[in-house]
């Protein structure tokens, strides 16, 4: 990597994604990491494990100065962050976010921010069920892909350091336009959140759930796994991204409409055929997943 | 354990689950283990690595002479044996599967064996996306639930030779009416291999699939694994338990319903509460795995 320019970093959040992105930072750069989180001991933390150079007492604060503000706040946190930031960002900042589903963001960020002051959505494919600073890893982005908005012609110098950043935190920038994302991220993400908590509901509550939980196997155990998640986290993230969940949640509920219609008619031919389909897609997402480094 | 009798077992079909059952009774026990393969490859690579004490030509010759006779064949296939076995089943034998649905089975089974004979049907809860004697391993089992069914009390002795069995392969016998099982497995294991198969497709289909798979996650990757499972063998599995996958899918569909009501309604605290729910349930499958043992 070519001689860069050392900047200054907020960080912003110092939950799993903000934890992790601090720590990466500290690990593969030089930059100053300033940290900033509404739980003073979460803070503490921080600093006692080195993923920051220095907190700060305010949001404001740590934005202020900062060439890179990493919002690494829930969706519906981001537009009043933004608020309280906007006034001390310096001109040439950059703003960039980790939210899992953008919505209207990118318009309302755009409007709240000051001349000469960027916005880079962006979205790190990667997290865990786990929450919170104490799950974070500085690897947490290894050989990732780093999702980054491009939309804008505008945004140039400011796109070509969020790469630069992404890069040496070891992910794969990946560019696509934002009106693919959120439809993308609902299919690849979201929907399969729902179905992972519904099918915890349905295997473990009802007069059954108790001794269905104890004959459960592996494919319980990994079909379900996300849904020991954060539920505020992701109750939010599903309202920001309503309008693709749903829309996909539609297409998921017409795919299982099939596939109940070959059960209950006993087409087990068609029933092949289909679960052949769906063993094809996951191959290929198996490969990809091997050829990118994923540890599968 | 208590000085025990030594055994002649058949394991008929020696795939992912027969192949782990037979390498799992050579590493635990000294009983003698005949294995049979309609595959002469696969029972080859079974005499190979110690597998078997020895196999058998036919399938009929496996079961002569057998006090227990594992048939660990695919559900739709488990008749057929059934009638090729029966006229040579010595008096005492005990006959036992492993399939994940049982529908009709016991009654069909019943009808078909000589007097004397025993059909215990059972059902390890542990296995693999992979398939095949390749990837069966001696510890599939360990601290595993292994269900038997014990509706019918004649059972009596035969019952103890197979909680014996069940122990020696580290497994734990959990008992359950047949007409329990059924519905149970449709819960926790079907509906959840035709939930993950439809993601599969959600995600790796239509105009965005390429890109879709590239971004994917741990969500994507954990909840679509069982997707690369055998097609036939699910598709088999789902028409033999069709009653009972088709109320569990239908009961499926309206927990999305009502998911789908809240994501488009906005109703954050719902979801939330929903997903609550849901992250209790897997929590408590979680404990409780840990408790088994589990290697979560």
């Amino acid at each position: 990597m070519e001689q860069r320019l050392l900047l200054r970093i907020a960080v912003i959040g110092l939950g799993l994604i903000g934890g992790s992105l601090a720590l990466g930072l500290r690990k593969y750069t030089n930059h100053t990491v300033v940290g900033f989180d509404c739980c003073p001991e979460t803070m503490k933390e921080a600093v006692r494990s080195g993923a920051v150079t220095t907190v700060a007492s305010e949001m404001k604060e740590a934005a202020a100065e900062s060439d890179v503000v990493f919002l690494a706040l829930a969706p519906g946190k981001i537009i009043s962050a933004v608020r309280q930031i906007a006034p001390v960002l310096k001109a040439g900042a950059i703003v960039t976010d980790v939210a899992s589903a953008k919505g209207t963001l990118a318009e309302e960020i755009g409007q709240l921010l000051p001349q000469g002051v960027s916005y880079i959505a962006g979205h790190p494919m990667a997290g865990s069920e786990k929450i919170g600073f104490a799950a974070a890893v500085s690897d947490m982005f290894l050989g990732r892909p780093y999702i980054l908005m491009n939309d804008d012609p505008r945004q140039g110098a400011a796109l070509e350091t969020m790469v630069a950043l992404v890069k040496e935190l070891k992910a794969q920038p990946v560019f696509i336009d934002s009106t693919l994302h959120d439809p993308a991220v609902a299919a690849i993400s979201h929907v399969p959140h729902i179905a992972a908590a519904s099918l915890a509901i349905l295997g473990g509550e009802g007069e059954q759930g108790q001794l269905q939980l104890q004959l459960a196997a592996g494919g319980f155990r990994d079909g379900t796994r996300v849904a020991g998640g954060n539920p505020a986290m992701w109750a939010d993230i599903c309202v920001t991204n309503r309008k693709a969940v749903v829309d996909s949640l539609d297409q998921f509920q017409q795919i299982l409409n099939q596939v109940r219609h070959m059960v209950a008619s006993a087409d087990e031919e068609g029933l092949r055929s289909f679960l052949g389909r769906a063993k094809a897609a996951r191959d290929r997402y198996q490969r990809q997943s091997s050829l990118m480094g994923g540890n599968e």
